[in-house]
Protein backbone atom coordinates (compact mmCIF):
# COMPACT_ATOMS: atom_id res chain seq x y z
CA UNK A 1 0.00 0.00 0.00
CA UNK A 2 1.00 3.68 -0.14
CA UNK A 3 0.90 4.70 3.05
CA UNK A 4 4.41 3.11 4.41
CA UNK A 5 5.81 6.49 5.47
CA UNK A 6 9.79 5.26 5.71
CA UNK A 7 11.82 3.17 3.79
CA UNK A 8 12.20 0.65 6.48
CA UNK A 9 10.29 -3.24 5.66
CA UNK A 10 7.47 -3.12 7.71
CA UNK A 11 8.57 -4.27 11.19
CA UNK A 12 6.26 -5.28 13.88
CA UNK A 13 5.52 -8.05 16.41
CA UNK A 14 7.11 -8.49 19.93
CA UNK A 15 9.60 -6.74 21.57
CA UNK A 16 9.96 -3.41 20.54
CA UNK A 17 13.70 -2.64 20.12
CA UNK A 18 14.36 -7.18 19.29
CA UNK A 19 16.46 -8.54 16.84
CA UNK A 20 14.40 -9.07 13.00
CA UNK A 21 12.66 -12.22 12.24
CA UNK A 22 12.13 -11.89 8.71
CA UNK A 23 11.61 -14.80 6.27
CA UNK A 24 11.90 -14.51 2.43
CA UNK A 25 9.75 -16.61 0.62
CA UNK A 26 11.49 -16.96 -2.50
CA UNK A 27 15.12 -16.41 -3.40
CA UNK A 28 13.28 -13.39 -5.85
CA UNK A 29 12.66 -11.83 -3.21
CA UNK A 30 16.09 -11.68 -1.49
CA UNK A 31 17.24 -8.68 -3.12
CA UNK A 32 14.83 -6.72 -1.26
CA UNK A 33 16.95 -7.60 2.28
CA UNK A 34 20.42 -6.22 3.39
CA UNK A 35 21.56 -9.86 3.88
CA UNK A 36 25.07 -8.28 5.23
CA UNK A 37 22.45 -7.42 8.60
CA UNK A 38 21.18 -10.98 8.89
CA UNK A 39 22.67 -14.37 9.68
CA UNK A 40 20.49 -16.25 6.95
CA UNK A 41 18.83 -20.14 7.52
CA UNK A 42 18.69 -21.77 3.85
CA UNK A 43 15.54 -23.80 3.53
CA UNK A 44 14.84 -26.53 0.90
CA UNK A 45 13.03 -29.18 2.91
CA UNK A 46 12.30 -31.31 -0.15
CA UNK A 47 14.98 -32.11 -0.05
CA UNK A 48 18.56 -30.71 -0.33
CA UNK A 49 18.88 -28.98 3.15
CA UNK A 50 17.04 -32.23 4.75
CA UNK A 51 19.93 -34.60 2.84
CA UNK A 52 22.52 -31.68 4.12
CA UNK A 53 21.23 -31.94 7.93
CA UNK A 54 21.50 -35.51 7.95
CA UNK A 55 24.88 -36.37 6.33
CA UNK A 56 26.62 -33.59 8.59
CA UNK A 57 24.94 -35.17 11.94
CA UNK A 58 26.03 -38.59 10.41
CA UNK A 59 29.86 -37.45 10.12
CA UNK A 60 30.21 -35.96 6.98
CA UNK A 61 33.64 -34.15 7.05
CA UNK A 62 31.82 -31.56 4.69
CA UNK A 63 29.13 -30.81 2.07
CA UNK A 64 29.52 -29.01 -1.51
CA UNK A 65 26.20 -27.47 -2.57
CA UNK A 66 26.60 -27.20 -6.66
CA UNK A 67 24.14 -26.00 -9.26
CA UNK A 68 24.12 -28.15 -11.94
CA UNK A 69 25.48 -31.51 -12.62
CA UNK A 70 28.20 -30.60 -14.56
CA UNK A 71 29.94 -28.54 -11.53
CA UNK A 72 29.30 -32.05 -9.58
CA UNK A 73 30.81 -33.72 -12.32
CA UNK A 74 34.15 -31.14 -12.56
CA UNK A 75 34.72 -32.87 -8.85
CA UNK A 76 35.88 -36.24 -10.36
CA UNK A 77 38.58 -34.25 -12.73
CA UNK A 78 40.12 -32.21 -9.85
CA UNK A 79 40.96 -35.81 -8.39
CA UNK A 80 39.92 -35.58 -5.01
CA UNK A 81 37.67 -38.66 -3.32
CA UNK A 82 34.75 -37.23 -2.80
CA UNK A 83 31.27 -38.16 -2.82
CA UNK A 84 29.25 -37.15 -6.14
CA UNK A 85 25.22 -36.94 -5.54
CA UNK A 86 23.23 -36.20 -8.75
CA UNK A 87 19.43 -36.90 -9.95
CA UNK A 88 18.10 -36.33 -12.90
CA UNK A 89 13.78 -36.83 -12.94
CA UNK A 90 14.47 -38.61 -9.50
CA UNK A 91 17.01 -41.20 -11.09
CA UNK A 92 20.96 -41.20 -9.87
CA UNK A 93 22.95 -39.55 -12.59
CA UNK A 94 24.79 -42.63 -14.17
CA UNK A 95 28.34 -42.68 -12.60
CA UNK A 96 27.54 -40.91 -10.04
CA UNK A 97 27.38 -42.01 -5.75
CA UNK A 98 23.57 -41.41 -5.00
CA UNK A 99 21.10 -39.08 -5.59
CA UNK A 100 19.52 -36.38 -2.88
CA UNK A 101 17.72 -38.78 -0.93
CA UNK A 102 18.54 -38.27 2.15
CA UNK A 103 18.53 -41.90 3.10
CA UNK A 104 22.07 -41.64 1.35
CA UNK A 105 23.67 -39.71 4.06
CA UNK A 106 23.68 -42.77 6.69
CA UNK A 107 26.64 -42.60 8.91
CA UNK A 108 27.85 -45.57 6.72
CA UNK A 109 27.71 -44.02 3.46
CA UNK A 110 29.04 -40.06 4.67
CA UNK A 111 31.31 -40.76 7.29
CA UNK A 112 34.19 -38.60 7.13
CA UNK A 113 33.41 -38.09 3.95
CA UNK A 114 33.30 -35.13 1.78
CA UNK A 115 29.99 -35.05 -0.68
CA UNK A 116 29.27 -32.98 -3.96
CA UNK A 117 25.27 -32.27 -4.10
CA UNK A 118 23.50 -31.06 -6.90
CA UNK A 119 20.58 -28.60 -5.28
CA UNK A 120 19.63 -25.86 -7.95
CA UNK A 121 17.02 -23.99 -5.87
CA UNK A 122 18.84 -24.38 -2.67
CA UNK A 123 22.56 -23.72 -4.37
CA UNK A 124 20.37 -20.33 -5.64
CA UNK A 125 19.34 -18.99 -2.46
CA UNK A 126 23.04 -19.65 -1.44
CA UNK A 127 24.67 -17.83 -3.69
CA UNK A 128 22.32 -14.70 -3.60
CA UNK A 129 22.85 -15.00 0.49
CA UNK A 130 26.35 -15.37 0.35
CA UNK A 131 27.06 -11.91 1.68
CA UNK A 132 25.09 -12.46 5.37
CA UNK A 133 27.03 -12.42 8.80
CA UNK A 134 26.66 -16.26 8.62
CA UNK A 135 24.50 -18.72 6.56
CA UNK A 136 23.20 -22.36 8.14
CA UNK A 137 20.96 -24.92 6.96
CA UNK A 138 17.69 -25.44 8.67
CA UNK A 139 15.36 -28.26 7.98
CA UNK A 140 12.93 -30.44 9.69
CA UNK A 141 15.28 -32.45 11.37
CA UNK A 142 17.32 -30.03 12.90
CA UNK A 143 14.38 -27.64 13.85
CA UNK A 144 14.41 -27.33 17.34
CA UNK A 145 18.78 -27.53 17.94
CA UNK A 146 18.37 -24.70 15.16
CA UNK A 147 15.84 -22.09 16.85
CA UNK A 148 17.64 -23.15 19.86
CA UNK A 149 21.27 -21.54 18.55
CA UNK A 150 19.10 -18.93 16.75
CA UNK A 151 17.57 -17.97 20.22
CA UNK A 152 21.15 -17.57 21.82
CA UNK A 153 22.74 -15.67 18.91
CA UNK A 154 19.52 -12.79 19.28
CA UNK A 155 20.51 -11.42 15.87
CA UNK A 156 18.72 -10.47 12.70
CA UNK A 157 17.55 -13.49 11.42
CA UNK A 158 16.47 -13.90 8.00
CA UNK A 159 14.70 -17.55 6.68
CA UNK A 160 15.70 -17.82 3.02
CA UNK A 161 13.05 -20.32 1.50
CA UNK A 162 14.73 -21.91 -1.76
CA UNK A 163 11.00 -22.46 -3.19
CA UNK A 164 11.18 -23.47 -6.68
CA UNK A 165 12.44 -22.04 -9.46
CA UNK A 166 12.04 -18.93 -7.61
CA UNK A 167 8.64 -19.06 -6.78
CA UNK A 168 6.89 -19.88 -3.31
CA UNK A 169 6.57 -23.39 -2.04
CA UNK A 170 4.53 -24.68 0.67
CA UNK A 171 7.17 -26.76 2.78
CA UNK A 172 9.83 -24.52 3.07
CA UNK A 173 7.43 -21.70 4.03
CA UNK A 174 5.95 -24.53 6.48
CA UNK A 175 9.19 -24.57 8.02
CA UNK A 176 10.33 -20.98 7.97
CA UNK A 177 6.81 -20.79 10.27
CA UNK A 178 8.04 -23.86 12.22
CA UNK A 179 11.07 -21.43 13.32
CA UNK A 180 8.82 -18.67 13.53
CA UNK A 181 6.50 -20.42 16.43
CA UNK A 182 10.01 -20.94 18.92
CA UNK A 183 11.32 -17.77 18.04
CA UNK A 184 8.38 -15.38 18.32
CA UNK A 185 8.05 -15.43 22.52
CA UNK A 186 11.69 -14.69 22.36
CA UNK A 187 12.25 -11.13 21.56
CA UNK A 188 12.37 -11.29 18.09
CA UNK A 189 10.56 -8.61 15.91
CA UNK A 190 8.65 -10.53 12.73
CA UNK A 191 7.47 -8.73 9.31
CA UNK A 192 4.45 -9.70 7.38
CA UNK A 193 5.82 -13.06 5.59
CA UNK A 194 7.02 -14.38 8.68
CA UNK A 195 3.25 -13.93 10.48
CA UNK A 196 2.02 -15.66 7.68
CA UNK A 197 4.07 -18.50 7.54
CA UNK A 198 3.43 -18.91 11.04
CA UNK A 199 -0.21 -18.84 10.13
CA UNK A 200 -0.04 -21.41 7.89
CA UNK A 201 2.12 -23.66 10.02
CA UNK A 202 -0.36 -23.49 12.72
CA UNK A 203 -2.86 -25.11 10.51
CA UNK A 204 -0.57 -27.70 9.23
CA UNK A 205 1.62 -28.64 12.18
CA UNK A 206 -0.56 -31.23 13.78
CA UNK A 207 -0.36 -33.37 10.45
CA UNK A 208 2.43 -32.08 7.75
CA UNK A 209 2.44 -35.00 5.56
CA UNK A 210 -1.40 -34.81 5.46
CA UNK A 211 -1.51 -30.76 4.80
CA UNK A 212 1.15 -31.41 2.09
CA UNK A 213 -0.77 -34.13 0.65
CA UNK A 214 -2.62 -30.90 -1.02
CA UNK A 215 0.29 -29.27 -2.35
CA UNK A 216 1.06 -29.18 -6.94
CA UNK A 217 3.52 -31.44 -6.87
CA UNK A 218 2.60 -34.37 -4.84
CA UNK A 219 1.39 -36.21 -7.23
CA UNK A 220 4.62 -35.86 -9.12
CA UNK A 221 6.54 -36.71 -6.17
CA UNK A 222 4.47 -39.81 -5.63
CA UNK A 223 4.84 -40.98 -9.28
CA UNK A 224 8.56 -40.36 -8.30
CA UNK A 225 8.29 -42.87 -5.96
CA UNK A 226 10.20 -40.95 -2.88
CA UNK A 227 6.90 -40.54 -0.31
CA UNK A 228 9.70 -42.14 2.06
CA UNK A 229 11.66 -39.40 1.60
CA UNK A 230 9.04 -36.94 2.07
CA UNK A 231 7.95 -38.75 4.91
CA UNK A 232 11.45 -38.62 6.32
CA UNK A 233 12.22 -35.28 5.33
CA UNK A 234 9.07 -33.93 7.67
CA UNK A 235 10.08 -35.73 10.71
CA UNK A 236 11.03 -33.06 13.68
CA UNK A 237 13.75 -32.93 15.64
CA UNK A 238 15.46 -36.18 14.66
CA UNK A 239 19.06 -33.88 14.28
CA UNK A 240 21.35 -31.78 16.46
CA UNK A 241 24.26 -30.80 14.12
CA UNK A 242 23.83 -27.00 12.44
CA UNK A 243 25.30 -26.72 9.10
CA UNK A 244 27.31 -23.97 8.92
CA UNK A 245 28.87 -22.26 5.68
CA UNK A 246 32.60 -22.35 5.71
CA UNK A 247 33.99 -20.49 2.26
CA UNK A 248 32.05 -23.51 -0.30
CA UNK A 249 31.74 -26.01 1.83
CA UNK A 250 29.07 -27.09 4.96
CA UNK A 251 30.40 -28.08 7.93
CA UNK A 252 29.31 -28.53 11.19
CA UNK A 253 28.99 -25.95 13.32
CA UNK A 254 30.91 -25.81 16.63
CA UNK B 1 13.16 -28.21 -4.63
CA UNK B 2 14.89 -30.09 -7.37
CA UNK B 3 12.27 -32.65 -8.16
CA UNK B 4 10.14 -30.86 -10.40
CA UNK B 5 10.66 -32.51 -13.68
CA UNK B 6 9.26 -30.39 -16.19
CA UNK B 7 9.33 -26.27 -16.84
CA UNK B 8 5.52 -25.69 -16.31
CA UNK B 9 4.33 -23.81 -12.87
CA UNK B 10 3.51 -26.48 -10.09
CA UNK B 11 -0.24 -27.02 -10.92
CA UNK B 12 -2.74 -29.49 -8.74
CA UNK B 13 -6.39 -28.50 -7.16
CA UNK B 14 -9.51 -29.81 -9.00
CA UNK B 15 -10.12 -30.13 -12.30
CA UNK B 16 -7.41 -32.38 -14.37
CA UNK B 17 -7.88 -29.90 -17.19
CA UNK B 18 -9.73 -26.57 -16.48
CA UNK B 19 -8.02 -23.33 -16.44
CA UNK B 20 -5.62 -22.01 -14.26
CA UNK B 21 -5.99 -19.92 -10.71
CA UNK B 22 -2.70 -18.98 -9.73
CA UNK B 23 -1.68 -16.43 -6.62
CA UNK B 24 1.19 -13.90 -7.82
CA UNK B 25 2.02 -12.76 -4.41
CA UNK B 26 4.52 -9.66 -4.64
CA UNK B 27 4.95 -8.06 -8.15
CA UNK B 28 8.35 -9.62 -8.12
CA UNK B 29 7.27 -12.72 -8.77
CA UNK B 30 5.23 -11.76 -12.05
CA UNK B 31 8.00 -12.45 -14.14
CA UNK B 32 7.79 -15.91 -14.11
CA UNK B 33 4.46 -15.94 -15.12
CA UNK B 34 3.37 -15.51 -18.75
CA UNK B 35 1.28 -13.23 -18.39
CA UNK B 36 -0.71 -12.85 -22.09
CA UNK B 37 -2.24 -16.06 -21.21
CA UNK B 38 -3.52 -14.88 -18.08
CA UNK B 39 -7.09 -12.67 -17.25
CA UNK B 40 -5.03 -11.08 -13.99
CA UNK B 41 -6.78 -9.13 -11.17
CA UNK B 42 -4.84 -6.16 -9.18
CA UNK B 43 -5.14 -6.02 -5.64
CA UNK B 44 -4.20 -3.12 -3.68
CA UNK B 45 -6.61 -3.93 -0.48
CA UNK B 46 -5.32 -0.38 1.48
CA UNK B 47 -6.22 1.46 -0.31
CA UNK B 48 -5.78 1.92 -4.23
CA UNK B 49 -8.16 -0.72 -5.55
CA UNK B 50 -10.91 -0.17 -2.61
CA UNK B 51 -10.85 3.58 -3.85
CA UNK B 52 -11.18 2.46 -8.00
CA UNK B 53 -14.04 -0.15 -7.52
CA UNK B 54 -15.97 2.23 -4.97
CA UNK B 55 -15.34 5.46 -7.58
CA UNK B 56 -16.24 3.03 -10.80
CA UNK B 57 -19.36 2.34 -8.84
CA UNK B 58 -20.15 5.40 -7.75
CA UNK B 59 -19.93 6.75 -11.94
CA UNK B 60 -16.63 7.55 -12.21
CA UNK B 61 -16.08 7.96 -16.37
CA UNK B 62 -12.89 6.59 -15.60
CA UNK B 63 -9.77 6.30 -13.25
CA UNK B 64 -6.24 7.06 -14.43
CA UNK B 65 -3.62 5.11 -11.98
CA UNK B 66 -0.05 6.91 -12.37
CA UNK B 67 2.98 6.39 -9.85
CA UNK B 68 4.41 9.43 -8.63
CA UNK B 69 2.69 12.94 -7.54
CA UNK B 70 4.52 14.36 -10.40
CA UNK B 71 2.80 11.97 -12.88
CA UNK B 72 -0.28 13.29 -11.47
CA UNK B 73 0.16 17.15 -11.78
CA UNK B 74 1.17 17.07 -15.00
CA UNK B 75 -2.82 16.32 -15.77
CA UNK B 76 -3.02 19.85 -14.72
CA UNK B 77 -0.63 21.28 -17.65
CA UNK B 78 -2.73 19.04 -19.82
CA UNK B 79 -5.59 21.21 -19.14
CA UNK B 80 -8.38 18.46 -18.37
CA UNK B 81 -10.50 18.73 -16.05
CA UNK B 82 -10.17 15.78 -14.34
CA UNK B 83 -10.05 15.20 -10.87
CA UNK B 84 -6.25 14.58 -9.11
CA UNK B 85 -5.43 12.06 -6.37
CA UNK B 86 -2.47 11.98 -4.02
CA UNK B 87 -1.18 12.04 -0.90
CA UNK B 88 1.89 12.22 1.15
CA UNK B 89 2.65 10.59 4.34
CA UNK B 90 -1.38 10.41 4.82
CA UNK B 91 -1.91 14.37 4.02
CA UNK B 92 -3.21 15.02 0.90
CA UNK B 93 -0.58 17.19 -1.51
CA UNK B 94 -1.29 20.70 -1.59
CA UNK B 95 -3.09 21.52 -4.62
CA UNK B 96 -5.04 18.29 -5.08
CA UNK B 97 -8.43 17.49 -5.30
CA UNK B 98 -8.59 14.59 -2.45
CA UNK B 99 -5.69 11.41 -1.36
CA UNK B 100 -6.54 7.86 -1.42
CA UNK B 101 -8.88 7.38 1.36
CA UNK B 102 -12.30 5.68 -0.65
CA UNK B 103 -14.28 8.15 1.36
CA UNK B 104 -13.58 10.49 -1.34
CA UNK B 105 -14.66 8.42 -4.14
CA UNK B 106 -18.70 8.68 -3.62
CA UNK B 107 -20.93 9.66 -6.11
CA UNK B 108 -21.13 12.85 -5.39
CA UNK B 109 -17.71 13.42 -5.45
CA UNK B 110 -17.09 11.61 -8.69
CA UNK B 111 -19.99 11.11 -10.41
CA UNK B 112 -19.06 11.71 -14.63
CA UNK B 113 -15.40 12.80 -13.59
CA UNK B 114 -12.02 11.27 -14.97
CA UNK B 115 -9.64 10.78 -11.53
CA UNK B 116 -6.11 10.14 -11.85
CA UNK B 117 -5.15 8.31 -8.91
CA UNK B 118 -1.31 8.10 -7.49
CA UNK B 119 -0.58 4.66 -5.87
CA UNK B 120 2.77 3.26 -6.15
CA UNK B 121 2.50 -0.39 -5.69
CA UNK B 122 -0.66 -0.75 -7.51
CA UNK B 123 0.82 1.00 -10.76
CA UNK B 124 3.72 -0.92 -10.93
CA UNK B 125 1.88 -4.74 -10.61
CA UNK B 126 -0.34 -3.03 -13.92
CA UNK B 127 2.25 -2.15 -15.55
CA UNK B 128 4.26 -5.60 -14.77
CA UNK B 129 1.31 -7.32 -16.42
CA UNK B 130 0.51 -5.27 -19.10
CA UNK B 131 0.61 -7.70 -21.57
CA UNK B 132 -2.44 -9.71 -19.90
CA UNK B 133 -5.69 -10.71 -21.69
CA UNK B 134 -7.10 -8.47 -19.58
CA UNK B 135 -6.69 -6.50 -16.58
CA UNK B 136 -9.37 -6.08 -13.83
CA UNK B 137 -9.25 -5.03 -10.04
CA UNK B 138 -10.55 -7.00 -7.10
CA UNK B 139 -10.98 -5.25 -3.55
CA UNK B 140 -13.22 -6.87 -1.14
CA UNK B 141 -16.05 -4.34 -2.16
CA UNK B 142 -16.36 -6.25 -5.12
CA UNK B 143 -15.37 -9.60 -4.32
CA UNK B 144 -18.36 -11.40 -5.10
CA UNK B 145 -19.07 -9.90 -8.44
CA UNK B 146 -15.48 -10.22 -9.47
CA UNK B 147 -15.41 -13.53 -8.44
CA UNK B 148 -19.19 -14.78 -10.37
CA UNK B 149 -17.46 -12.91 -13.65
CA UNK B 150 -14.48 -15.10 -13.41
CA UNK B 151 -16.62 -18.67 -13.16
CA UNK B 152 -18.22 -17.12 -16.16
CA UNK B 153 -14.86 -16.31 -17.99
CA UNK B 154 -13.59 -19.99 -17.14
CA UNK B 155 -10.27 -18.65 -18.50
CA UNK B 156 -6.87 -18.87 -16.96
CA UNK B 157 -6.47 -16.21 -13.86
CA UNK B 158 -3.77 -14.36 -12.52
CA UNK B 159 -4.39 -12.90 -9.12
CA UNK B 160 -2.13 -9.76 -8.65
CA UNK B 161 -0.98 -8.72 -4.88
CA UNK B 162 0.70 -5.40 -5.12
CA UNK B 163 2.29 -5.98 -1.57
CA UNK B 164 4.65 -3.43 -0.56
CA UNK B 165 8.09 -2.34 -2.11
CA UNK B 166 8.07 -5.67 -4.19
CA UNK B 167 7.29 -7.78 -0.69
CA UNK B 168 4.54 -9.64 0.16
CA UNK B 169 1.78 -8.34 2.55
CA UNK B 170 -1.20 -9.82 4.54
CA UNK B 171 -4.38 -8.26 3.39
CA UNK B 172 -3.70 -8.45 -0.49
CA UNK B 173 -2.87 -12.40 0.03
CA UNK B 174 -5.80 -12.35 2.33
CA UNK B 175 -7.70 -11.32 -1.02
CA UNK B 176 -6.49 -13.71 -3.31
CA UNK B 177 -7.26 -16.22 -0.69
CA UNK B 178 -11.14 -15.26 -0.59
CA UNK B 179 -11.23 -15.23 -4.73
CA UNK B 180 -9.33 -18.62 -4.44
CA UNK B 181 -12.22 -19.68 -1.97
CA UNK B 182 -14.79 -18.40 -4.17
CA UNK B 183 -13.27 -20.29 -7.16
CA UNK B 184 -11.69 -23.51 -6.53
CA UNK B 185 -14.77 -25.71 -6.79
CA UNK B 186 -15.43 -24.32 -10.13
CA UNK B 187 -13.17 -26.53 -12.38
CA UNK B 188 -9.98 -24.37 -11.62
CA UNK B 189 -6.37 -25.45 -11.23
CA UNK B 190 -4.87 -23.90 -8.27
CA UNK B 191 -1.05 -23.36 -6.92
CA UNK B 192 0.69 -23.74 -4.09
CA UNK B 193 0.62 -20.03 -3.48
CA UNK B 194 -3.22 -20.04 -3.78
CA UNK B 195 -3.16 -22.85 -1.64
CA UNK B 196 -1.30 -20.67 1.01
CA UNK B 197 -3.17 -17.70 0.47
CA UNK B 198 -6.40 -19.61 0.96
CA UNK B 199 -5.60 -21.18 3.99
CA UNK B 200 -4.47 -18.01 5.68
CA UNK B 201 -7.63 -16.73 4.14
CA UNK B 202 -9.74 -19.55 6.21
CA UNK B 203 -7.81 -18.18 9.57
CA UNK B 204 -8.75 -15.06 9.04
CA UNK B 205 -12.22 -14.76 7.44
CA UNK B 206 -14.21 -14.41 10.25
CA UNK B 207 -12.49 -11.10 11.51
CA UNK B 208 -10.68 -10.03 8.85
CA UNK B 209 -9.92 -6.42 10.70
CA UNK B 210 -8.90 -8.38 13.91
CA UNK B 211 -6.52 -10.56 12.29
CA UNK B 212 -5.02 -7.53 10.71
CA UNK B 213 -4.43 -5.87 13.84
CA UNK B 214 -1.75 -8.12 14.04
CA UNK B 215 0.45 -6.65 11.07
CA UNK B 216 3.57 -4.80 10.89
CA UNK B 217 2.16 -1.57 9.47
CA UNK B 218 -1.55 -1.77 11.58
CA UNK B 219 0.60 1.12 14.41
CA UNK B 220 1.82 2.95 11.57
CA UNK B 221 -1.79 3.21 9.70
CA UNK B 222 -3.26 4.14 13.43
CA UNK B 223 -0.70 6.89 13.99
CA UNK B 224 -2.09 7.75 10.51
CA UNK B 225 -5.76 8.48 11.66
CA UNK B 226 -7.15 6.38 8.93
CA UNK B 227 -8.83 3.01 10.93
CA UNK B 228 -11.80 4.05 9.18
CA UNK B 229 -10.70 3.92 6.11
CA UNK B 230 -9.12 0.08 6.97
CA UNK B 231 -12.52 -0.37 8.12
CA UNK B 232 -13.88 -0.04 5.32
CA UNK B 233 -11.66 -1.52 2.91
CA UNK B 234 -12.40 -4.95 4.98
CA UNK B 235 -16.17 -4.63 4.24
CA UNK B 236 -17.15 -7.62 1.75
CA UNK B 237 -19.35 -7.09 -0.95
CA UNK B 238 -20.22 -3.56 -1.10
CA UNK B 239 -20.28 -2.98 -5.04
CA UNK B 240 -20.28 -5.41 -7.90
CA UNK B 241 -18.79 -3.24 -10.60
CA UNK B 242 -15.69 -4.25 -12.13
CA UNK B 243 -12.95 -1.81 -13.43
CA UNK B 244 -11.11 -2.73 -16.19
CA UNK B 245 -8.48 -1.56 -18.00
CA UNK B 246 -8.53 0.23 -21.60
CA UNK B 247 -5.84 1.32 -22.74
CA UNK B 248 -4.53 3.79 -20.02
CA UNK B 249 -7.86 3.96 -18.04
CA UNK B 250 -10.05 2.15 -15.33
CA UNK B 251 -13.13 1.90 -16.96
CA UNK B 252 -16.73 0.32 -15.93
CA UNK B 253 -16.44 -2.75 -17.19
CA UNK B 254 -19.82 -3.36 -19.25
Amino acid sequence: MELQTNNTPPLGGRGASGPKLHACLTPALIPLYKVEDYIVVIIDVFRATTSICYGIENGAEAIIPVSKVEECSAYIEKGFDYLLAAERDGEVVSGFDFGNSPFSYTAEKVSGKTVVLTTTNGTHALHLSRRAKKIVIGSFLNLTALCNWLKLQQDNTLLVCSGWKNNFNLEDTLFAGAVVEQLKEHGFRVDDPAIAANDMYSLAKDDLNGYLKKTSHSARLKALGIEKDIEFCLKVDVTTAIPVLDGERLVKLK
